[in-house]
């Protein structure tokens, strides 16, 4: 089922046109507004995102024959969606740099941050309404819910995360959420059944699923020079994700493994220790091959559908596949 | 046209049912959600908001004829946004006490009190959503584009505002704004004519105009006993509103307004000078009157209505008059 690796483009192409007007939609959004409004939309628009949310919208909705000014309108609404978070997350997490780029938050006050955020929040709002449709509006608020309080699930949990379950819900809130969004909101602007929204909804969430054990994984195997921050990052902040998650499983006498589900201080030894560990120990296999499953359920909802095989539903599937394949 | 003090159960007994509601759905907003954000949402509404936006959208949409189930899903949004907008402004003024209750700030961290705000904002969307209305959502999302902007206007602002354009402009902003969404909204929902909703928004412009500037009265008038702060704490605070500047246009030579147009640092001995004097000068009954001004155009907007003299008509028209006769 895994291709080789795939350049971005392959499966942009279909949307190339449309992904510069949800670009160009984004940066209307801060028009009429003050002009520092505009500066901070535009330098965070600027950053680097691969606008992976959008596409995934626009190429279900092109593969399900939604319309194309209501898609356009949906993709730009979930990617500022998606801008809006990361904004109060680096705020949050006081983070300086994304991708490379300074955060918004290492130029501004936390005050205007905060307010950038808001702002970014209700200009994504304005967008989904614009799609003319309830029921989009509906997912989006409660997306925002799920994300938000996710977060806040996170940031209040005494106990380290330590088993798959909790972390599987954990990556569904911060990331599969928006995925959902993205293919559900899609194909609910599609002249499409509820079975194909549902199994648009199973798809978006597998492929969301991968996407963020994917990259939990790209933490532990990426280079400090590509990633641009030190290997098992994640980690390091005590954020426990699967490749630990299963070291820990199959390692439980481990003197370090019981150190982390102690969940207390941050130690430098041991982490050094843990971290080469975890690398050698087959845990990145295994957590590559739970993607692989992800991405594997959900083409298989897709191949269910038995939908012609339109440029768009290749894209899709290749995107799916890439996913899996991709390199930071 | 402004009769005595009016408590406020005049004008709420016609939707006291449904103000009961609105506080159901509204704790309602946290279930299947983390408990503290539970905690953090009944603290909030706890904390003894008057309800005013909700009653006005009731009582406008009961006047018109809107349906209760969705006047009162609208009513929870508006109060939800509104709450929103609050936690995040105590964030950013490190404001410790609200209604003499401690904020969630006190309480909570920036990161918890950035997300809270976040979610509410979620939680009002969704409601918002729930009234099945796309261009309730529309007015919903450009008020709180409005809200924002207009806080990032007033933070970025290296001028002081001194002239009653720029004022009215802020206030049109950070409170007219809210009412205008709670008339407009509660008529988009109602079965009545286009024309039936410009004169509604005039008239929630006109009250949210008035409410504004006697809530900037109040902070001159008011005793530091009952109001909880200091008298004038918003000038002290650097924050110039409408008594200042009609004081300022009558008293150009005055030394203290030179330095307030300086907009420069805080000096104590011109504001122990200068807030007396505002006080003595009529400055503050002139606010008052223009006040009154809005609210008349309020009224008359609604009485070129002709509509039929039900309670929630009469109840709507006690509220506007109770706004410039009230006292916090």
């Amino acid at each position: 089922m895994v291709r080789g690796p795939l350049t971005t483009a392959t499966f942009f192409s279909p949307v190339q046109e449309s992904l510069r007007l949800v670009e160009r939609r984004m940066r209307a959004q801060s028009d009429g507004h003050h002009p520092d409004l505009a500066a901070a939309l535009k330098h965070l628009l600027s950053s680097g995102g691969k606008r992976v949310r959008p596409a995934v919208a626009l190429l279900t909705g092109g593969m399900l024959g939604a319309d194309r000014d209501r898609l356009v309108t949906l993709s730009a609404a979930i990617e500022l969606l998606h801008t809006a978070t990361l904004v109060h997350d680096d705020l949050i997490d006081g983070a300086l740099l994304r991708r490379g780029i300074p955060t918004l938050n290492a130029r501004w006050t936390p005050a205007s941050t905060v307010l950038a955020g808001d702002f970014i929040f209700a200009r994504a709002a304005k967008l989904a309404s614009e799609t003319d449709s309830v029921e989009v509006m509906r997912l989006f608020a409660e997306t925002l819910s799920t994300i938000v309080n996710g977060e806040i699930t996170q940031m209040f949990s005494s106990q380290e995360i330590t088993c798959r379950d909790d972390y599987y819900e954990r990556i569904y809130a911060k990331t599969a959420s928006m995925f959902v969004l993205a293919t559900t909101a899609a194909a609910v602007l599609s002249p499409v059944d509820e079975d194909v929204i549902e199994a648009l909804r199973t798809f978006g969430y597998e492929i969301g699923m991968a996407f963020q054990v994917v990259d939990d994984v790209l933490d532990f195997t990426g280079e400090q020079a590509t990633v641009g921050k030190p290997v098992a990052s994640d980690l390091r902040q005590g954020l426990i994700t699967l490749p630990t998650i299963i070291y820990m499983e199959s390692h439980p006498d481990d003197p370090d493994v019981a150190y982390l589900k102690d969940g207390s201080y941050y130690n430098e030894t041991r982490l050094n220790r843990l971290i080469p560990a975890i690398r050698e120990s087959g845990a990145i296999e295994e957590a590559l091959y739970a993607a692989r499953q992800f991405v594997d359920r959900g083409l298989e909802a897709l191949a269910e559908l038995a939908l012609p095989l339109t440029a768009e539903r290749q894209a899709l599937e290749d995107l799916a596949s890439y996913i899996v394949s991709r390199h930071r």
